[in-house]
């Protein structure tokens, strides 16, 4: 397997201030490895409210599952944990079990109800997971919680990752300012033997859940939602949003309307945070030597225009083209056409990086290979496709497909 | 690019007998390369019904639009006009002016309207095709044309195809004997810089074109529909029927219904063609080193299943877990969830060649490594997937993605 960075990682872990409410501590269980960090337990203050959106799968993972119902039941949130090693997915009522006793015994160690906490889970599937590891570890991570331990805590939930990604923003709130800090995992939709696309936001804006879960679905479209590396959509997928409403003690009022005249600055923040981790999710796709942004225009409407765009995203002859450095605006054709959604083909117009190689369904006639060849070298590709047929605009972003994907994902589990 | 035959390839071209009615030609005619055979012209005789189905991509090629338009308007068929090294597609007004100009030079020679002239290209996409090249050979096609050149034929229509691809039946029909011949190029759905799977399968049996067209559009359901490489849809998909009605001759009355008590055996035979050909493209599939079947059953309806089926089989986690070796059935459980169609994790039971490795949610009990590990070194992997929801059940066919995929469709175009 691979260890080498990601070449397109940035350069280096962004600096991350504290989010007031929120205190992190991670440590190694032993869950499937000995010695590597491996559990990361965020802890908020009382009053913190949380949000999540889940991998549309029919076949989600017990920690999935176990979210989604306490959100519904619009509990609050006291306790995060976050294993790596093991998806416990495909674990029958063993993986039931198991998140019930980890959220039993994170209670205990935080003196929290149990329904408080939430859970998620990244690593190998099918294989039980032994949830008692927790014991040994849950006092030492409660009494060593800390605010402001990023860093630690992004390292802690890499599976096939090969950086940690993080992402802040600070916004004025009224008389205060907020933060919003944000880390996640990703690497192939889901890794060798691993399942699992996570992220947590934490913010000490007081917003109300309701609100929360309205920013959380809104910003997640155009972010976490407009990311694919192979089409393959994990068990677990995971996007946790926390508002501790910590800076209500600096003055800031609580945000329960959508309608708050403070909240489009708050959300610019927000969805700057999910925009960054989604393309960092991105930046390190398994196999990834190029950072792909397709970008559809003129379609019969958005919706479409994503379709159209996840067609060319998904294709494995687009993607191999892009990673041979080959223009090869044909297979973006036969993309499109595959899609199903509106499209003529002689008003389709393609460029990359700006540079115009089809036209009306034609090969450009001022077609300059020379430049398009040195444009197609460069680390990050532009893809955009013009349709000619309406208003209906969307990106999406995605990597190359090379080798190197393949030795990841086609290795023996061992 | 490999020029190696793919491993799963049939030992020999196989015994192919002449189908009265129908002449083969081949020849160089330089369309993008100088001395390589690049045409076919098939010759029929007169009453010959054609029937087809074609790429359901909205950017289809030239010549599909040609034969599409001729085969709406009912008319027979006198001659089909083949090329590889340029697939006439993305080409624009001059595209179609090829097509035109292509059947007008096949219908001067071989004496018929251009009205009932069927055309397919294969190759290169976005470069115009320069029709005046056939003018220099058709004469010659035509006065060469000869029964039974079934290989020459399988041979002149292959781009990187690593084998020809041909199957025949033969089928009593009341007093004589019928043949049902079928030739087909695949590859990728769409290959380096070409598009296309193309086949063509002829009869001499009397098959009325509205009979023609229900036999070919019930047949390639599970057939050529059933098998997927990549999950990419070439524009120039084409398969074309001719039934030439010679054997009437032979005293064999004209199938003008589908209550024909001889048509079901006609039927047999000439899905038993199609199957054999659609695998044949599956054996060739780019890189491929496993014939991968996906048997889905317990599905909701057979609809659901060949969803399922197809989630599964274009999935690049479970392909490259394939062409490692690797019984990764959590992977195969995350291609079912992805589907969007009727599944319950915990109802879930999935087998490698007959071996069960997960039963009910969970890893089968009885999972025993060394046993699957020596089953997945078989150069044929049967993957089937129970749902335990229905009697919906279907199966397809694929094949593993390896490196030499990315090797095949990554290089510069040259």
């Amino acid at each position: 397997m691979s260890t080498s960075i990601s070449p397109l990682a940035p350069k280096s872990f962004p600096e991350m201030p504290p989010v007031a409410g929120v205190r992190l501590s991670t440590a190694a269980a032993g869950i499937r490895y000995p010695n590597r960090t491996d559990v990361l337990l965020a802890l908020f203050d009382q009053g913190t409210a949380v949000s999540g959106v889940f991998t549309r799968s029919k076949c989600p993972s017990a920690a999935v599952d176990w979210c989604r119902e306490r959100i519904k039941r619009g509990g609050g949130a006291s306790a995060l944990v976050v294993n790596s090693g093991n998806a416990n997915a495909f674990t029958g009522s063993s993986g039931r079990s198991a998140t019930k006793l980890t959220a039993d015994i994170a209670a205990k160690a935080a003196q929290c109800k149990p329904g408080d906490v939430l859970l998620a889970s990244t690593g190998v599937i099918g294989e039980p997971l032994d949830a008692t590891k927790f014991g040994g570890v849950m006092d030492r991570l409660v009494a060593g919680a800390a605010p402001g331990r990023w860093h630690e805590a992004a390292k802690a939930i890499m599976t096939t990752d090969t950086f940690a990604k993080g992402a802040a923003a600070v916004v004025r709130m009224g008389p205060s300012a907020v933060t919003i800090c944000g880390i996640a995992k990703g690497a192939g939709m889901i890794a060798p033997d691993m399942a699992t696309m996570l992220s947590f936001v934490f913010t000490d804006a007081p917003i109300a859940p309701a609100v929360l879960k309205t920013l959380l679905r809104e910003g997640v479209e155009n972010t976490f939602n407009a990311v694919t590396i192979d089409g393959d959509t994990s068990t677990s997928d995971t996007l946790l949003a926390f508002a501790t409403g910590a800076a209500a003690t600096r003055g800031v009022g609580k945000v329960s309307r959508l309608s708050d005249p403070r909240l489009p600055a708050f959300r610019k923040g927000f969805n700057a945070v999910l925009a960054d981790l989604a393309e960092q999710v991105a930046r390190d796709g398994e196999g990834a030597r190029k950072l792909v942004e397709i970008v559809v225009e003129g379609a019969a409407s958005k919706k479409s225009a994503r379709r159209i765009a996840l067609s060319i995203a998904n294709s494995p002859l687009v993607k191999t083209a892009i990673a041979g450095e080959d223009a090869n605006w044909g297979r973006v054709v036969m993309a499109v056409g595959k899609a199903g959604e509106p499209a003529h083909r002689d008003r389709l117009s393609i460029w990359f990086n700006g540079i115009r190689v089809a036209h009306k369904g034609e090969r450009d006639p001022a077609y300059d290979e020379a430049a398009v060849s040195a444009t197609m070298r460069k680390p990050e590709i532009t893809l955009k496709v013009a349709l000619g047929l309406g208003k209906g605009r969307d990106r999406v972003l995605t990597c190359d497909l090379t080798k190197e994907y393949i030795t990841i994902n086609g290795d023996y589990r061992s």
